[in-house]
Parts: structure tokens; sequence; C-alpha cells
């Protein structure tokens, strides 16, 4: 173990110089361990969507070429990050060795810990000795390998008491209810557009802040009523998201003209800025996580209808947000079921 | 004046249907005046700066091509939105009629008052009788014309006291200031990443607010240093906000290594994302001006670097913002020269 520190990784950097290893062309993933940094045995690569569809076509859907071309990715960077969509994913293994620095000595880890990295396989430094199999209905890489986490970089142990893929899909998504619990305070409204994976945690927890005397809405097109038929939250609009003037005045209806005290964006469709906006009250707060939110159309949007609101990019980590989501689904049978399927 | 509640002008949309003005085609201009609507005399357009250079291109920098486009655009569209760039600008007119309900009312605005509208040409109706002249180097078309404002549409009065288009140029980026004096606090150490207009204003506000137990440092890579020469900020950094790290180690010199409790990103370049997360102490805020910011960038990055921070998105309105960025160009000098340039 080298006795340096370098939470981001600039020193893994080979080119260009300079920069942050999620924009480097290629890492250097063979280097000695630092003293704050953790070396993971790798399991499974959890390919990230637009990118394993790349592979697909690229590969015409063949397990063994999707692999050749993962192992051929990885080899010319140092990191599983597809060249074309730029993107990457998570992955799973065993904590093969810590620089007492890292976070998760004083965290209690021992070597042997299953884990799952939080941070983009876009970043982390990578390394196979080969691909075992490649599961395309789950888009997993099955690997024998090395990554190596940063101390700056979010991890979780692999909970032993949920389906490990069930528990993938939660971590995924795991910084929209850690926000949620942040932003939302008892006895408010809040509105969540979006009732998928990231919008039924948020519910869940939103409904856990605002108490008896406050009101959780969920909006989606496609049958948000099952939300509310399962207790995560109060009322169900079912509405275009995309059509902001439709849902405001839907939300309008709902709230008797208040409108919402927190708004939370899980959409995972473009163009649902201004409904959003639209449905927040006068100094109330709209949170953002869909990754399809345009910055400017937000911004110039709540400009353009004089809409005083604080308007808050979706952070994928906040403290602790791993154990949070996942003691939700532990505690809501119907958030299980959401996750399983 | 007819009888109707429209705040958001859902019904001057002419095409497609349901959509905010904003995102409509074409918008009718001419529909009498509803209850909730004020109408202007129009003098002149400011066109924004990317639409004026697609003009400038399309009609060879000829001042009366320029004019007769302008003209075509508006007849066709009800409104100055540029077919090509999207984009719009302001305008400046006096208060022709007021619809009773209308906010301008209740504030005390009499017709004949001169008013710039703080939202885009992009979702004002607006109808032209002729192009009078087109000034080039202030991007400014002088017309007679009438533009409809909704109930939502943010405006201004024009100062008496300061000359037109400085007035106009402080009005532009009136948000920045304005939310800087919501989000900074007393004895706060506050970071502006960019020092020109906006910037040079969320300075002088930081200032105000942080008192002199607090510390503003302005970050550029031109001429920092004469905003702290004003007495505008506290100190100055010369660095790039493209190269995270090296902005990283030069704010840790800076502060001690604490960070910053509030970084205000004001740059005019893509790419400063990560300055602006890796700047922010845990637990702070990061507050994004530049329209040049990535959503994605944003969020991805703070997770990836597992910063626990409020990252908000620059909402261009917050009430009173037209008022306090005037005020702060009267009472600094220094800033009147930035916005006189």
């Amino acid at each position: 173990v080298l006795a340096v520190t370098d939470p981001y990784g600039a020193r893994r950097v080979l080119r260009p110089p300079g920069v942050l290893p999620q924009q480097a062309e290629a890492l250097d993933a063979a280097a000695p361990l630092g003293d704050d940094e953790l070396l993971i045995e790798v399991d499974a690569l959890n390919i990230d969507a637009a990118s394993f569809r790349q592979l697909r076509g690229e590969c015409g859907d063949d397990p063994r070429r999707i692999g050749a071309r993962v192992c051929e990715i990885v080899a010319a960077r140092g990191k599983m990050q597809n060249p074309v969509t730029g993107s990457g994913g998570m992955l799973i293994g065993r904590v093969a060795q810590m620089g007492p620095s890292h976070p998760a000595a004083a965290a209690g880890v021992r070597v042997g810990d299953r884990i799952a990295t939080l941070v983009s396989l876009t970043l982390t430094p990578l390394a196979l000795d080969e691909v075992c199999a490649v599961d395309i209905a789950r888009e997993r890489v099955e690997v024998r390998g090395r990554a190596v986490l940063f101390a700056s970089g979010p991890w979780a142990r692999l909970p032993g008491d949920l389906e490990e893929s069930l528990a993938l899909r939660v971590l995924d998504v795991c910084g929209a209810p850690a926000w949620v619990a942040r932003l939302a305070r008892e006895g408010m409204t809040v509105l969540v557009v979006g009732a998928g994976k990231s919008g039924s945690l948020a519910c869940a927890q939103a409904k856990a802040q605002v108490g008896a005397r406050g009101r959780v809405l969920a909006l989606d097109l496609r049958a948000p009523e099952r939300l509310a038929a399962a207790g995560l939250c109060d009322g169900a609009l079912s509405a275009d998201a995309t059509r902001a003037l439709e849902v405001h005045a839907a939300v309008e209806r709902a709230t008797g003209g208040a409108l919402c005290d927190l708004v939370v964006n899980c959409a995972s469709v473009p163009g649902t800025e201004m409904a959003t906006v639209l449905c927040t009250r006068a100094g109330g707060t709209a949170l953002f996580f869909s990754m399809a939110t345009s910055f400017t159309a937000a911004a110039l949007g709540a400009e353009g209808v004089g809409k005083d609101a604080l308007l808050v990019i979706g952070n994928g980590y906040a403290p602790g947000h791993a154990d949070l989501a996942l003691e939700l689904v532990r505690k809501h049978e119907a958030l299980r079921a959401i996750f399983a399927a």
C-alpha cells in the first residue's frame, strides 16, 4: 500500500493529463494500491442500459462477442466506459484489500465482504482476467477481475436478506428517497411525478416525512393508483407529465388551488420540467431526479412564468442513502414487488 | 378587456394545441386584451445574442434585410422567436393598456410608464407595424408594435437614473444576486466562479450577506483581481474553471482546506460543473447560474465523488430581483463600469 492521498483518483489518469477519472480516456488500474484506496475482486458488471443496448447492436446479440468487446474496451481504457455511449454501470465484488485510510476501514468493512460500488464504472479503474458469462436479459456480465475504489467513491454492503439483483436496482436510485427525506417536512403536500422505481421510493419516503397532516400525490400516465392502493401515497393522478397545462389543472383541482410545497420529478421521459414548475407553489421546491431533465428548460421555464421556486438538481449521493432506501424496501412489500419486476 | 383569467397565456396559443406559449409554433397577438393581461406599445426589441448572430449571418450583415426578416418572423409566429436558434430576447416599451387584474395594476403602474419585460420574447405575443432601425452593435431593433404580457410574466419599470442599455444588461442577469441573497448567510465563505456581469453582481450581493466574518472569493481566468480591487469581493483566484482538480487545489489553499459554504457558478463556458462541486464543502450549496450547465454533469459528478451538496438550478426569477440588482449597481461604481462596457 502506497502512502499517498488521492481521494479523486487523479494519479490513475493516464490521459489526457489533469482531468478527473470520469473525463479520462484511459485509467491505470494496475498501479499499486494507495493508502486511501480499496481493491475489489470483481464478480459482475451491471452494464448501464444505454451501453448494453449499443453493445448488443454492435455484436449482433451474441453473448460471446459482447464479452469479447467488453474485454477489449477494458483493456484499452482501464475502465468499462462504452466509447460510443460514454456510459458505464455498477459492479459487484468482494473486498480484496483495504488501504488503512479508506473510509470503508473505519466503517467496519472486512476483507471478503460483498459490496456494490455506487459510483459509475465510467470512473472506476478496472482490469479483467476473463469474462465468464454474459446475461443478456439482466444486462449483466460475469467476470474475474480487479477494480479500485477511491476514498470519495460511494459504495454499499450488499444486504444478506434481499435478492442481489433487487438490491442493485434499489441502490441504483437510492439518492431520490434520501433527498426527499431532507426536503419534505411534516404537513407538506408533496407531488411525485413519475411512479416508477425511483418515484415509488420517493413516495414512500415522502409519506413517512409529511405525516398524517400532510399529503403525498403520485402522478403518472400509467396506473399511478397502484401506489395509492399499496399505501405508498395518499392520492393518484393519471396524466401525461409532458402536458404542463393539463397537469397543472389536475393538481390545482386536487389541492384546492394551493399547489404543492414539494414536487419530485422522477419521470423517465423528457419535457416534464414545466409541469413540475407549474405545480410547485410560490416559495416551494422542485426536486429534479429525472436524468432527462434539461437545465435550461427548468431555469428559463421558471423565469418565464415568474415562479418563485427553489429548483434542485437531484444529487445521486447523500450520506446514508443506500441504507435508507434498502430499509424502505424491507418495510414495504409493495416496493419489493415493484423492484422485483 | 375580456373577463378571462389566463395567467400563462394558454388561450393565445394557435398551434400545436395544449402547449405553453414558449413551446408554441405561433401565438395570437391580436386577440382582445384579457382581464389579467397588459398591453405594451413596443419601442425596441433587444434580440438575444445567439439569435442576432444567426440573423446577421442569414442577412449578410445588412440592417435592412435583418429588419425585414424580423418582420417576417413576427408575422408568421406572433412572437420574435428565431426559428433557427429557438431563442428570443427582451423588449422595451410603454404601458398602453392594463387589464384590472394584471399584477402591474396593483403595483401602481400607470398607462404610459416605460417598462422592460423580464420574460423571454419566445413566449411574448407580438405584432409589428414597422421596423424603424436596426442597431447591429447593440443587437437592438427599434420598432413600432404591440406586445402582451401575461399575469405570470415578470417585468420591471425602467429606472430614470440609469442609462437604458446599462439597465437592460443588469435586468438580464438580475436573478443571480437575488438567489445569492437567499442562499448566502452571515459568516459564510462564498466562491463565485466566473467574474463577468452576473458574477460581479453575485460577488457584491454575497459580500453584503456574509459580513465581516465571512469571505467572498472570485475565480476567473481573466483578471478576477479587478473585483477584489474594487471592493466587490475579498479575494481573487486566477484559474481555468474547466480544470476541476487545479481549481480544487487553489480553493483548498485559499480556505485552509475548509472549502466553501456556497459556490455560485456564473461561468460563460461549459465544463465547469466539477470545479463547482469539488469546491463546495460537505453540507454546502452549489448554485448554478451558468446557462452552459449540464444537468447530468452536475448530478452524476456530485454522485461520482460522493459530495453531499445541495445542487441548485439558478432560477431567473425571484420576487424583487430587478430592484435588488439595480440597487446594487447604483451603490457600486465598479459595477456600473462593468455593465457600461
